[in-house]
């Protein structure tokens, strides 16, 4: 762990510098200076330096970020060598789309259940898990780790749900349902808002093509 | 439109704010200090008092702002009172999660059409919408309007769908697949890359309960 404390906006930058870097590495590149990151990732060279700063700093003047040692350590601070063990709660379509999402598993998130309350689900296979009953979410998360739980039920069930994930004890919580979740437990929760980022393309288009 | 530009790390928080304020509004709550928003939000008030600033600042020393007003003014730099028309490229799990996503309409969003290319899938009706043979998209969207294409299709075929919807003229690409699309026409882009959001997560969870 480092010692320093980062900010939770370097921090969501981290994903996509890890990213990033992944692709340098697989295309063979093995050092790169701030100002071809920046250019590649439109973050201003500035910003990138700050960033990297943040946890040590790995650039060295002249020469750049050593590829392979920069996006070894954003994986460290990242946490991405640890496994965490998840569950996907709500077994309809977001909750299939995360299922099949090969991505988690790369980055150490493995997906250990995934629970439904409509009988015609249950018992269903996604992927090499099969549905299982809601009802039977105590038993599962007492008798295995579950670090994660991920909340794709739908709206008026999200509140009740994710106040059971809280009960059960699991520290982390990923929600997919359109509010801003809080729960009275010591549970971490990210909050997806997919419409964001469309209502943020939305204003792109505005703003260059001027529509009316 | 504001004549002032606004930096795209103001307009990323502005969904935010158009969330709380609604919140507020439904809750019939009037007006609000940049402190009582930041106790909500878990942003500092100086960062608030700076961000609607940009945009002319409509709060009032020792009154706060006003809730209405400033809901409707973020909604209108968001272009939430134009319609923008959407189609959905990929009716799998993920295309059809959009679909039925309800919130996007609210928003001013409009899917108008849904394309796949698996013969099993084609013709099958989600929610108010059959799912068309991507053979069709260029009649489709020569004969209507499209602002929007919603990527949803498998990782491998991405870059060359992505390349007819620039082709095709259409302005604003949402892209789900996990790669960060570039492309050789003039289309906004925006990739939503899940995981990055829950790498985020993991990070917290390492550093606040230190798994090993």
């Amino acid at each position: 762990m480092t010692a320093k404390k980062i900010s939770i906006a370097v921090i969501k930058r981290l994903p996509r510098y890890h990213r990033y870097l992944n692709d340098l590495l697989e295309n063979g590149i093995k050092r790169i200076s701030s100002k071809e990151l920046s250019i590649r990732m439109g973050i201003t060279a500035s910003q990138i330096r700050q960033d990297l700063n943040c946890f040590g700093g790995f650039g060295q003047q002249g020469y750049g970020y050593n590829v392979e040692s920069l996006y070894n350590e954003i994986g460290n601070i990242l946490g991405i060598n640890k496994t965490f063990y998840a569950i996907i709660i709500g077994a309809g379509n977001m909750g299939q789309a995360l299922a099949n999402y090969v991505n988690f598993e790369k980055r150490g998130f493995k997906i250990v259940g995934i629970f439904d309350s409509n009988p015609e689900i249950i018992g269903r296979k996604i992927k090499n898990l099969k549905v299982t009953d809601i009802e039977e979410l105590d038993d599962f998360v007492i008798n295995n780790t579950v670090d994660i739980a991920m909340l794709c039920v739908p709206y008026k069930v999200t509140a009740s749900i994710a106040d059971k994930v809280g009960r059960l004890g699991i520290k982390g919580l990923w929600n997919f349902s359109p509010m801003d979740l809080k729960i009275p437990y010591d549970v971490i929760v990210e909050n997806v808002h997919l419409s964001d980022s469309l209502m943020v393309l939305g204003y792109k288009l505005n703003e260059k093509f001027e529509r009316d």
